[in-house]
């Protein structure tokens, strides 16, 4: 088995690689090759015995991508992509990289010739989904986006279940919840407070929140994304059916549920370690986004996460923390 | 105002021409210019008196989109398309005219620069659709294509809204019905029977039914079609929002009604000039289109259409006929 990864050196990608080395298989067949690429040389794979490629590369560029699928992988995991806030910010570079770059990894498979229809999950986002919404979001709601990310993400996956059932690639695309808690410093991310909230105080630093405790929002941990990656990758095509593109479950709560289920895990010093400080802009971009979803279909397919914020927090400090909480 | 039509030697490019030359005028406006393209140059718009251009031109090509725009028509008809069949057959070419030309037409408008945003209104498709359906699709159903040439459609839905919320052009998308009754000689389009089974015993000839009688689908004629082209391009941008993309209104009926109002409308031995020949690929095709739709925003902002499956047959009698009906 051949895997490759696109966007291997961003957080998710990193984590992805530590599973897959530490579990050696995907889908009950060993893992012989690694092909790692992303803008930057990605980390190397360590402690992973077989073959390794890591390369740095545009991948809004067709020659990358040509080069990324000429030994033919089984299995891709396409996690490239220019973040919500640049394709905001660089709409030409967020869609050269999103957009085009996605197409080309596409059209590349094809190129490969008839026989080769690897297995190709890609990391769409709940960004497709832009307001007005119902009270919860089915698998047959329309996709709107309020951002050219959002856009970019709803036109792959399009591309996707088109290239699938012409049968030149096996897709499935994901659409992850927002992640927390995210490991690292603070990012401009506009929903980066909602890890912030968690990680600084357990750290032992203040955390600014910048929007009222009853903003509902949809999680799951990094380590719960990978599991849908993994899951993605051996999926049943015929259980699957057409309809390629599936919403992720996660764990739906309020900011004050969050802050609550800080103060269950981690007490009372820790959770009051966050601050107050409205921002109407972030509220005004908060106010646009999903909120709770009925991933009915995901479900039944078996995709697995959290069942409460608590154990977001709990995977954050194994995960991240080594079970250690600042008091 | 000077109005450019891609498409412009079309069904509906050319009933369009025809209608705006009529009027002299466009929500209010004289019209002093026309442009008119096509894959073939499109036929000189007879008796306009004001300022004409035409040219033959590929739209997959970013110099005719360039060329296109670069007077800064006021207003935009996109209908430039690879129709569905050719699109299913020819991937590349499909993706080519119907993906690429149509962002290379909104990328030149784009590059013209920022006080620059035409009212672009761009023709969907109800292929963007696909089964398995409710009972009627409502405005909030999600866009699962099961053809190439739906998923291009649906692709530039997503791109229409974007740029337009970008402000980059000021666009509206309509899903125009499968327009019946097509003029013309028989084609070789899956739903060319939908028109056949009207048009040929109209004419004195024998049309194949080469599907059951209670096939249900969702039509418009083409006067109606240019109706909506006509209001999209007069839509007021704050009633419309920002979800751009619209559902046509028009008329839901099986095939038995549609023969029943023909017979009403012609009478029993006009109606005796259908010959059953079932066709298990038409049939096949033709089980995954959408059916009915509650295209309950197009109707509140004000897109109408026919009212019956007679007024449909009228339409092609009054249009294309003279009302004069073989005997």
């Amino acid at each position: 088995m051949h895997i490759l990864i696109t966007g291997a050196g961003g957080m998710i990608g990193r984590k992805l690689t530590a599973r897959l080395v530490k579990d050696c298989e995907l889908n009950g067949r060993a893992i012989e090759k690694l092909t790692l690429t992303d803008i930057g040389v990605p980390p190397w794979p360590e402690p992973f015995a077989g073959e390794v490629e890591t390369f740095a590369a545009d991948i809004g560029d067709f020659a990358t991508a040509k080069r990324a699928v000429e030994a033919r992988p089984d299995v891709i995991f396409h996690l490239a992509a220019v973040v919500s806030g640049e394709a905001e910010l660089d709409f030409e570079k967020g869609m050269r990289v999103n957009l085009d770059g996605s197409r080309a990894l596409l059209d590349a498979i094809r190129e490969v010739g008839e026989n080769y229809h690897p297995r190709f999950v890609f990391t769409s986002s709940i960004a497709v989904f832009g307001a007005p919404f119902p009270e919860a979001i089915d698998d047959e709601f329309h996709l709107t986006p309020l951002t050219s990310y959002g856009a970019q993400k709803a036109v792959v996956e399009l591309l996707l279940a088109d290239y699938t059932r012409r049968g030149f690639v096996d897709g499935v695309g994901i659409r992850l919840p927002t992640v927390v808690v995210r490991p690292g410093r603070p990012n401009k991310a506009a929903s980066g407070f909602f890890s912030s909230i968690i990680r600084e105080p357990l750290a032992g630093e203040e955390a600014v929140l910048p929007v009222d405790d009853s903003v509902v929002h949809w999680h799951a941990s990094p380590r719960a994304a990978v599991g849908f990656l993994i899951h993605a990758a051996s999926l049943d095509r015929d259980k699957l059916g057409p309809r390629i593109n599936l919403t992720m479950p996660g764990v739906c709560c309020t900011v004050a549920e969050q802050i609550a289920a800080l103060r269950r895990v981690a007490g009372d010093k820790v959770a009051a370690r966050i601050r107050r400080a409205p921002d109407p802009l972030i509220q005004r971009i908060v106010a646009g986004w999903p909120r709770r979803f009925k991933p009915e279909r995901a479900l039944a397919l078996g995709f697995k996460t959290e069942m409460s914020f608590d154990e977001i927090i709990r995977a954050h400090i194994e995960d991240e923390l080594d079970g250690k909480i600042a008091a």
